[in-house]
């Protein structure tokens, strides 16, 4: 199996912006320890976790005021990671400075850029206007899956899974019968399935007031390194797309360790925005559907993790999304070493 | 310690028969993931349990009819392990196979082949007519264990252990004052204990209505590559064997993983046979006396994977068995090698 | 980080007296198992926990009068470690010898002698009198921790933790302004601090009826390979030395497994010996602020094991025990390396 690469120049979503306040919260990504918390002003920061003294995990110290001090011999950063206080002695070291990452929040969610800051371009968060923008109602959540990130992202690459893994929820009959297009625009990919005069899954019916059948259409956006917009709009038979109940998953599957993510998810409707029950019934029934993916992605990443050498796999039409975003993975990376490697000669 | 070899050209017992149906089944064998189930003839199937496609693990979808079909994409295979169906596409490739195990339900048990399917014979498989003949009244169930098959097969192999670790249920004081033979016939390794005028332990008393003092036979048959029936006899001092009441204790421990085991057990009587207080004293105290063998080994692993390097054992009269049995497989072994080497060749 | 060598030639404490008697337990030292039971003349004996038959666990075997009998196939071991009974033969070859290690008990805990047996002189044990001694009452625990014994060995020798990590229970505000002189004498370690008219922790005033200001006295003494003790004396603002009251905290941490350690400590007090309620005090909050640093050193393991390669520690004027104690332990073991290839040349 081609594995995904680690691509650092990225900005990485870690959290819901309600995940993080005055606690100190630690997240992992691309291996990394870090701490998050946010400052007296509200401003969210993002340091190592590990104590540059004796490897202490930070984030089990305490903050004073906008500061973070170590929970073991009081050593305390700023949000700028420079060391301010040791305990004992009047000299701190010019070196002594955490590793902090540019982080910035932004459509609800808390961005963290791993690679190097003088890139740490906030243009480059991909556009998901539709977690706070008033037109459109969010519920979502913040899983974390025991399996390598490539897994769901693979998931999210390939519509078919939809009839198998998400039988009696979201899936119809013979939606396989419908052709799933897909197109590769620069670096993004774009896979769309368009059903016309189909049976209307249980979430159609219940939350838009859909008839039993319906058109549906849902058009998927995977945009590197592990963001997915699903835009799903459904109508009766007939009906004008722009006159559809439409709603937006947004999905950021993020790799915190080898064998380890976290998956931070939302649906944005731009219907019965008010209506309170249609959040929670979404809420509830998303999140069950999601855990059908996570538990899918937890057992083959158990196969794969007990088989010393995991055998090729047999791609099939359906992998035109998933080669395709492997492609585009291998030549950012590549690109992304080259860079590197430049820098360093320079 | 010197371990036992995986064998591949052998018939594995992986299951009872009543443990297969129609749903599917996931069972390891030398490290390799197998899905079981019985096709609507009642045939049981033997597949990889890994996906072509996407390495997904097949026991998790579902049976369509008598074929396969991968809960993820939904490739789906039939009993002979072709592809017949890749959602989304026409064309199946040639290759598009799953590789299938020849699989034989006999004596109630479910044998796997796990090497060349040519040399599939079923005549290999032992004959263990107790566990189905009117004749016979058997009990039994199926045990998982973590430990490696070699040390409960030798623990078979070593009929000594009985006076220390099942004190107080099949055990009598001295018993280990009665010399035990061993003899290697062919490929089978035969211990013999027999014991005169000996106090009777509590589960001859109880089932087979003996006195305090009995004449018992005890003759283990150990038959690679991991099968033991250990034949028992006993009946009041002087009785003749063949008006004596017998027990067969069969019992398969196939390796799953380097690390864990199924261990398949079965009690046939030739006494008592309609008494069904008989059966279910038997399946509650045998079980009972083999938990007691699989805590050992158990136990025995941890501390041999504990140990970096372990040392040398200190190997005994008692271990001919062992011994025996070890010297044949190696020879099995280095057989079945040269013969893979030379197809490889031709 | 620098790590912490093995050193053998040195004795470990192990358990409590107490925790010793007649029945078999298992302790590891040094990556070693080991077996400790009391003889019927109350004399504590130790020795490998592995059978040499086949590496079964001695301690889950039983005590026949003062002889180890395997739980496996009865290999029988005197307290000498010979063999002295193999079921089913007569002959016992002269090699038939488990390993032996030095015991002694002194002071109320068992001390056990991990290197060259010639070399395990008592008088190298250090004097913890406190333990028994009439004019001192003591209490005390034995814990085991998930973390390799440096952590919790370098925690105990730098006493600037305690304002941070015992906050609320042994620490005051303010502690880290009193300066902390650390002296090495030969092989020892010792680290003072003395605090006059400071806050009294809850600790002082509840047990030693002092005021809200106290005089507070805290010299710490570690030895090789891994005791401190840690001399308390307090009392009212001007309390000459001799006068105040005074507990000695006495531990050890010993190296069970690379990432596991063993914890015993003690309290040894001389004011109000003969209250009980004192006691049950000191045992209750003693071990809580304990298992505080327990807790620290675990959560230190879990983040240095999880990185790949921990970087260099920045380490501080604070760390001047923690960095002797290092350079002591590297000659330590330098000697004792050049020692034993000097023996093995001979």
């Amino acid at each position: 199996m081609k594995s995904w690469p680690y691509l650092y120049n990225q900005w990485y979503a870690t959290a819901w912006g309600s995940e993080i306040g005055r606690e100190l919260t630690r997240r992992d990504l691309l291996d990394e320890p870090i701490v998050l918390y946010r400052t007296q002003g509200g401003v969210v920061t993002a340091l190592s976790d590990r104590c540059l003294h004796h490897h202490y995990p930070l984030h089990r110290g305490c903050l004073v005021g906008d500061h973070v001090e170590c929970g073991y011999h009081g050593f305390t950063y700023d949000p700028s990671g420079r060391c301010v206080r040791i305990p004992g002695q009047d000299h701190i070291p010019e070196k002594a400075r955490l590793r902090t990452y540019p982080v910035v929040e932004k459509w609800k969610w808390i961005w963290v850029w791993m690679g190097d800051p003088e890139k740490a371009d906030e243009a480059l968060i991909p556009n998901f206007f539709w977690l706070d923008d008033p037109a459109w109602e969010a519920v979502g959540s913040s899983i974390q899956l025991q399996a390598r990130h490539q897994l769901l992202n693979e998931n999210l690459l390939d519509l078919s899974h939809v009839e198998f893994v998400h039988r009696g929820s979201i899936s119809s009959s013979n939606l396989s019968e419908h052709p799933i297009e897909t197109k590769v625009e620069g670096q993004k990919v774009r896979i769309s399935r368009i059903m016309k005069n189909i049976e209307a899954a249980p979430l159609f019916v219940k939350t838009m007031g859909l008839p039993d059948r319906i058109d549906r259409w849902q058009v998927e956006e995977f945009q590197p390194p592990c963001y997915h917009v699903v835009h799903v709009s459904a109508g009766s038979p007939g009906t004008r797309l722009d006159d559809s109940c439409q709603y937006k998953v947004i999905n950021a599957i993020v790799p915190e360790r080898p064998n380890r993510s976290r998956y931070l998810w939302s649906v944005s409707r731009n219907y019965r925005r008010e209506e309170k029950w249609v959040s929670d019934y979404l809420q509830e029934a998303v999140q069950r559907v999601f855990m059908e993916d996570v538990a899918v992605c937890e057992a083959q990443e158990a196969m794969i993790s007990s088989l010393p050498n995991p055998p090729t796999e047999m791609l099939a039409k359906m992998d035109t999304g998933v080669t395709s975003a492997r492609r585009i993975l291998a030549e950012m990376k590549l690109a992304e070493s080259q860079e590197t490697s430049g820098q360093s000669h320079a």
